[in-house]
């Protein structure tokens, strides 16, 4: 029998989601839970991993199981289980060819700015304090260059292994839902490592007039990382959603 | 020269708000940094006690000191200086005679409930979650028998020093800004220790039918804390507004 999991998290006090010795994580925690409560070691594979400190509104994950237990029993088992900010939204049962990861569709990510001289106490966790003005319209131009098919490289960080670093990107927009905060959401058939957190590092660039929109769609036809801006923190990346 | 300084805190990792041996606190943390700003010993006031856990959008406090200094740069530095999730939003000179707990106007606090069978991750911290649905007609009913003049000893825990438990009610009501988000604010001359908490927690059994408006009436009449429900936790506790 094949699952399906629906995972929400803060990522703040976990090492990624990617399981690790020793070392709290997404996947290691609901992975130490589903092996108590099915009496059986269980693994389980994520759309893709996230880092540390990034969360995720909606990460799905699937697992492969021989249990009489009902899935809803499976949920509410891990949910009260749990000590962290974990939280099982769904578990059903899908067809033994779905593979969380391989049968992705479309992800979409978001990413939360505080844009405002003075940073914020309550939810600091979840944004990116960003203390000087954006424009966000610059930074929407720029956006624009996103979308459709290219080769990503140029907000690519190393270190994961890839065929290609050709991507589509369905739809990257920000929008401003408060006078002092911005949001970033992008949607693709996949992305690399880093690729939002470095897309964003170089709008806010771009937002702070240090680049021009004809400049952005230079960076990302050179391919060449060190032209693009610095990382953007974890703490403000949200996994949004996975399409199948 | 007398200073006013409006506070911002997520209270999850502190011991409250009041200063203690060895412990982190809002007050302690300030205290311990102005103190290095200012090159001498500083004691500030605030409006009041916060208890662990609990948090502010807008505490108060002042202190007293003479300097150059101006008080946006004091501001600026406590921020720069603090590693811990409080902001301080506004420091300013005031009237030698303003004093942040006896000037006090009135104070408003809210109380945040996610009423939905899942808890959540992201900002679990900041609520109270319960699962079973709550009707809020009901807890607006008896939250109108609070308004005006009361002695409040039915939803006071004991263990804070006080002259009287009668305190004036300026406002309280429910409201849901999301299908699954309640929202208390109440507004009052000031409040009783766990005042809030206790009003709260004796609501939501009001919420889910456990008791009438008629028998909340009853219970605020008799004075007598047995009658009324549970301290609801710290966490979906927001110190919201100070009025002077």
């Amino acid at each position: 029998m094949n699952f399906k999991l629906v995972i929400e998290y803060d990522g703040t006090r976990f090492y990624g989601w990617q399981r690790q010795k020793n070392k709290p994580t997404i996947q290691g925690e609901i992975e130490r839970l589903l092996s108590i409560i099915l009496n059986r070691e269980i693994k389980i594979h994520g759309s893709g991993r996230t880092d540390a400190g990034v969360h995720a509104r909606a990460q799905v994950a699937h697992f492969q199981a021989e249990t009489h237990m009902a899935p809803a029993s499976i949920k509410k088992s891990i949910n009260s289980m749990m000590r962290h900010p974990i939280v099982i939204h769904e578990c059903v049962e899908v067809p033994a060819d779905f593979h969380a990861q391989y049968s992705v569709k479309s992800k979409e990510y978001r990413y939360y700015i505080l844009n405002r001289p003075e940073p914020c106490a309550i939810g600091r966790d979840f944004s990116w304090h960003v203390s000087t003005p954006l424009d966000i319209d610059q930074m929407n131009q720029c956006s624009r260059f996103l979308l459709g098919i290219h080769d990503f490289k140029a907000f690519e960080n190393t270190g994961s292994p890839r065929s290609t670093t050709v991507r589509e990107i369905y739809s990257a927009q920000w929008s401003s839902p408060a006078t002092d905060r911005l949001v970033f959401s992008i949607s693709a058939s996949g992305f690399l490592k880093n690729m939002v957190r470095n897309i964003v590092g170089t709008l806010k660039d771009a937002g702070q007039g240090k680049l021009t929109p004809q400049e952005f769609k230079t960076i990302l036809a050179t391919c060449h990382r060190p032209l693009a801006g610095a990382t953007a923190p974890a703490r403000g990346l949200f996994l949004h959603n996975v399409v199948y």
